[in-house]
């Protein structure tokens, strides 16, 4: 079979199947509708390395106004990830620091310490508590929506890298959600048990209204 | 650690989560394109509580004109269902009540006897019928794309709620694909062994052509 | 076309697709192994109707004790849902009556009233609260696994059922997995921000240990 | 780099990854337990080629009897294709044969005319009728759930191949279902609007009881 | 039940169902924005059956320039699979022609020999090679993006039909990918352990730059 | 409302859902059967946090033989993430180190440079290439199934964390599966258009046969 048998045959090929190439992937297209599958996708022809690739977790999340920085690599950040199902972010931690109570709506997530020692864990449906102290180099899996935390358990920085069954996992932190919106204090305080006295001081630390 | 340091750390908090929060839901924008996944989201910043609450099924089915009368909340009907994977209907049935023989194409779904008794079945592929006389509070599952149907099996009025895995989940009703439809009768003839004749007699009740 | 022939063509028929028909539905046998997608198969050739029907929603929990009772029809109660993606439940509510605040890890609901007036809401990932007063007959969806409560508003029993988009939603209560669970006090106070001694007095209400 | 640390890479890699590969297929295991995601996997150290391979298309269906004749190559009949969301059949049309009308609850189809020229179509949920004839080479697709039908429309044996986009589609062919089973004949009359004769005399034909 | 109820029952019926009814199929609209979960959908009013046949695999690939040719019907070739999760293809073989190594990134396929003899085969992540001759009728099943392959066997023309579990499978070919791409031939050197002056002598067959 | 009412409260809530409660999570139980959605379910009431946790890459893999090692949190490593779509590895390669050319048949990819400099890309279906050299804190993300490859691209060892959106998502490498195998030569030349010498050759190196 001689060379140019072979281009005319490759070219064929290409062009056959060139339609379908374009749904190898959905880079995120931001001022074009979302769907329940994700935002809409660029134009292919555009599409560009610099849309599969990510800096902002380079950096470290700001702890010293205070002890912990979150940074997040979702697609809503992050363009390349859309429809693929997968994200990261990463947490910075001062000795002290805390990720407080939350859960994740839409995803799993496996939590990778990179440097120094964190406590974590998490509760399931069934009230029981998963707990561990973790080092450098561990890995811990958080299973879909359920409530978990992360406290920095040494004396130096802790850096942690997160990812996510989800290219968009959500997040609901338990003290915002309740303190730090304007859901009424008579109603957490009916439907949490907790003292209306003890929803107010902390809607005053929260911002929350209500 | 203070109250203002706790304040900036939920900030930070939100800030770094804010985008991702978008995807909590997709409230469907009828105006905007459809795709495979569901209609367009409508913007978060516009969505309120009343994009969530449907009112719909509040009035029985009308029953006097004739037997029977159903309403749904499908994502068609209710803008929040948008790509949440479940949605709801009522059927009203008057003694003699019958909701006739039909599937969803694209959706398994739960019967429930709310008031009075109801006779409902399935036939599977492999031709087994599954037939039951429900009373109030029993419930019934039907598996996905199957054909199945509830006669109202008592002297007074039955009210059903139908929960489907989708908020989509079609209707094929076997007498209106058939004899509602311009499906020549040759070819129903042909296909389903009916007589020429029986079939002509059932477009001609209803509405059918060709 | 005669019926001989018309027998043999659907035996023929039946005989090649008879194999396939077992994967109409697959009802859940609770003494075999279980994987991600949920239990394993019954054998076909021993289901019943009385394995896709349930009658344990007939009975109105009970709510003298105090004032509220919720039943489940999930997979682990009725086999026929598994693998079918759908699942119900109701809650009876007595006057003062309270679903406290909780989160479904696995699948978003639709509410419904059948009876009573019920205030219902849901916090967002962005800690925007949809709230709502409903009356008989109206439905709420909540998206999957955010925070979510309901309260009876009247002076009257209120009765609700409950769709999933799973037929194992799984239930998050919040106070349980704080306070009926052995999560430790201070990893309590540390990562919600309430105060010890709150926490210790609701671990006295809920049972917790720690 | 030298050839024998080639050797050690590669058999790195091979040892790292040497679990996960089980995964890239699960051949069916008749024996061992279904799930809702199909037949438990066979040891992949059993597993040969002819797991893959599948012979039973090879034969045309018998229309010597009469004039149809359908094979399948489901994952019921093909263990290879278990988990991998397609299948395929054939079916055989002397003139004058017919598919007769029928349903696949849990998949789409693509028809592919081999041989002959046939008359396909289908109804929607919205009673629309999409009906075609078709010569050699043309397709059609099926979407998932809904009534369709194929008639030999020549004067020659038809061949069709037939594809779906589930591993185990079944199949609900409406005589059989209603005509075939022990449905009884009131129930039908009354979901069907048919006269309890008619259906009295096709299940004569087709062998239903009750 | 008198003949007009009945058509008032089945208006009710579909007046009830209307809306659901247009998501029974999403036709692609190829000027529509797309999204993860495909093209958007055409308006329902305006489809007709041609959008659900397609043509393009009666004719036979060029094989006369050389010995191979493809023609698929994938989503981009024909907007009736859009979110159907099915497609097909054709490849036709003159003696000695060749499919070469390839793989699709987002399907499972089924490839069926209509005409001719065809040796075939996939090589799993443990480096498993599964090889077959296949005679007509014949089918063999690559799991999903798995390399594979086909090449003519016999001494006449061979056809073989391909079905994927996507409807866009998207394909990689390795030569193409390689060696018709702009990838340094110092990268593909270093990651293949080619040799620079073969994958140069390539680079010159298959157009590649770099 | 008084304590002990609360407590009952909570039982009766934790009984309603307990069963529920299960499907959080589905710990591999390796000795069980297999299914396309992954391995058995270890009893839930025999879990504990340990199986949540992973120390397997806390060890940087072997590079003094020679350059680059990798080792892998994938399901089959790692048994608390079955069923929950994501999965880990890290790499490290000193200076020279390659990860070579490579796809994973069920899963996207986020690449994280966690030490280090490392020069990577992919291939898609329409031969682009999407090439870049990355410095410490940045990723880039390959879509599912294309072929990528990374190299250390500076003079100081480099560290790589690789997260997938499946827990099992394969791995093929090129040259293992070309010339590691038992792939027939005159097969690997005729699909793959190399010289039989220089698989011949290859073959010697990474040990296939055939």
């Amino acid at each position: 079979m001689n060379s140019p048998a072979l281009i005319i045959f490759c070219f064929l090929l290409l062009s056959a199947f060139s339609h379908a190439a374009v749904q190898d992937f959905c880079v995120a297209d931001y001022s074009g509708p979302q769907s329940p599958a994700g935002y809409s996708c660029k134009n292919p022809g555009k599409v560009t390395v610099d849309d599969f690739v990510y800096s902002g977790l380079g950096v470290a999340g700001n702890t010293s106004t205070f002890k912990a920085g979150i940074t997040t690599a979702f697609v809503s950040d992050f363009p390349g990830l859309n429809g693929l199902g997968v994200s990261i972010a990463r947490a910075d931690l001062a000795p002290g620091g805390v990720v407080p109570l939350h859960s994740h709506p839409g995803a799993s997530e496996i939590l990778l310490v990179v440097e120094g020692t964190v406590t974590t864990g998490f509760v399931s449906s069934a009230n029981s508590v998963y707990l561990k102290t973790l080092k450098k180099g561990d890995i811990i899996v958080f299973p879909q929506g359920l409530l978990h935390f992360a406290v920095n358990a040494g004396h130096s920085n802790a850096l942690i890298f997160i990812t996510f069954s989800s290219e968009s996992p959500g997040l609901q932190i338990l003290d915002t959600a309740l303190f730090g919106s304007n859901l009424p204090t008579e109603l957490i305080a009916k439907t949490t048990f907790l003292d209306p006295a003890v929803v107010k001081k902390l809607k005053g630390v929260f911002g929350g209204s209500g």
